[in-house]
């Protein structure tokens, strides 16, 4: 069970492959109809044929009550009244498996927090999958691998079972605000990865950022609670050197406008699908001040996008810090 | 003082931008001439015009006598021969800074050992320069970062000063044996990595490729005695980002011949420039052995290279093997 977005729509895919049934959810009846009929999704994924397994729907309804797995794949701000409507209708052991990468403005609730509190389910009977995973990427059958986070282990095993097919390789991982957070903060440095390439900046700034960025990454996660060797996993240095390195990500592509000097209203007006970093930049400044965590990109991206800095200054702000030593030796 | 490839070359253009004078040895007569006269190096960088105060000789001569610095940046292979000829002439207190990335063959020594074996002097004067660093980029003076690594705080500072202009921003390390190892088993993956283009593997297969490389890469240099942290650093994961990213990377380019189906003679014959992977691999497998270190990516690119295995069953091989927990919980 889950909604028909363009990674929705693939992970039905993996889990079909993988020899589950799967109702998809699609809003809009055409869409519906012709995953039913001709086995695409017109809308996000054209040229890849679906397996005969993936049903769709316009309303999860009584479908809901038999799923084994409830797949969330919705926009992270979202999540909470799409969530509201399915619960009452949602079987009492089911297991909860989030796709998304953010952070809930105002609550700054990761999206397994959302999760826990909406369905009023205890972490062990959530699950979430993040990894180098770029949904077209996906659709071709290009050999992947990823991470199924979950407090219990006999959880992440059944999800990772599930999805486990011979292009898409699951991990299993105990440290759900790890991996959550690897997601979310990665949106936010795609944008700023983005950036540079809209500034005409090469591969060594861009190796950079993202050095610098799952930095400031870690940080954060540690001081959260999650476990360092998480940043270094498919999760957190995995989905973003996979999410900087594309054009085809969401994120980059966004920051990639503000970097050709386009304001946030105007690339807003452009682009079709939500760019999740975009409304998780402040709720995770939010934490980091909370945590008094460092995070000089981050804090540049949000200036960019809600305080009109240009994005040369950013750059030029982040490389006249006086360099020293690169960390603080711990031992 | 240093040699006249693209990377010693670009190196030399940062001194001088920084302040210092440089005397470039090239062995070719042509390069000296059109150096001096037109401060253009039309070998390596023919687009890039030098700044005065670089001056080229064929020979070291008088000059090694009065060098600060001596920077090496030849072949890995290449080392110990001609810094044997230099040493003489070299004064009692210069510093020797290695922008080289490979381990010697045979006696598996890292290019800072191959330098205080030959020169007789102590690991203090010694400095390692290594980082997310494409020539061609540094060059147009985009904006990079680096790490100076030395044992020694003040040899690391002297060189950081010697580097540091408003393009180039250098970070002190303590941990040479991390950065060197990081730099060393990089080339290897990028061979790797190559090798996933030429076959026409996406985003995600890269981005998996580079997050279990840098995992394997950790794994050797802890077992050497070097720092965890250096890996998820510049000289570490961000250097092995801007190798495997860059179509314009040696190491990756004869990957990817490789990847279509050439043989290793083959490609040999096609490049003009050492691709410093091909060389380290065997002696990084040897040291792995030795510490008892698995390192599943460079064994299989060891094995492409010199066993002849297809570069597909090489990636079916790190696909199939049963995927459990990404790492051991250590808490």
């Amino acid at each position: 069970m889950l909604t028909a977005g363009s990674w929705g729509t693939v992970f039905a895919k993996v889990l079909a492959d993988a020899g589950a049934r799967v109702d998809l959810v699609a809003r809009d009846p055409e869409v519906v109809r012709s995953i039913n009929n001709r086995h695409v999704n017109p809308r996000y994924l054209p040229s890849v044929q679906l397996p005969d397994r993936i049903r769709a729907r316009s309303d999860p309804g009584g479908a809901l009550a038999g799923a084994e797995l409830v797949v969330l794949a919705v926009p992270s701000q979202a999540l909470r009244s799409v969530l509201s409507r399915w619960v009452p209708r949602i079987a009492p052991d089911a297991i909860y498996v989030s796709l998304m990468k953010g952070v809930e403005a105002g609550s700054r609730l990761r999206m397994s927090q959302v999760i826990a509190e909406v369905a009023g389910v205890t972490p062990d009977r959530i699950a979430v999958v993040s990894g180098p995973n770029l949904a077209h990427e996906i659709a071709a059958e290009h050999p992947a691998a990823t991470v199924v986070a979950s407090t219990s282990a006999r959880t992440a095993e059944v999800v990772q079972a599930a999805c486990w097919t011979p292009y898409f390789r699951p991990y299993t991982n105990h440290d759900v605000t790890g991996c959550e957070l690897g997601g979310a903060v990665k949106n936010v440095i795609a944008l700023a990865a983005g950036m540079l390439e809209g500034m005409g900046f090469g591969t060594n700034s861009l190796a950079s950022l993202i050095t610098r960025g799952l930095a400031e990454t870690a940080r954060l996660g540690i001081a959260l609670g999650a476990e360092p060797m998480t940043f270094a996993g498919l999760a957190g240095l995995g989905d973003l050197v996979a999410t900087c390195g594309s054009p085809l990500s969401r994120n980059r592509t966004f920051g990639e406008k503000l970097g050709r000097g386009l304001s946030l209203e105007q690339v807003e007006a452009e682009q079709r699908q939500v760019a999740e970093g975009v409304r998780s930049c402040r709720p995770l400044l939010a934490m980091a001040d909370q945590f008094g965590v460092s995070m000089p990109i981050t804090q540049q991206v949000e200036r960019v996008l809600y305080e009109g800095l240009p994005p040369l200054e950013a750059v030029k702000d982040l490389m006249s810090r006086e360099p020293g030593p690169e960390y603080r030796p711990h031992r």
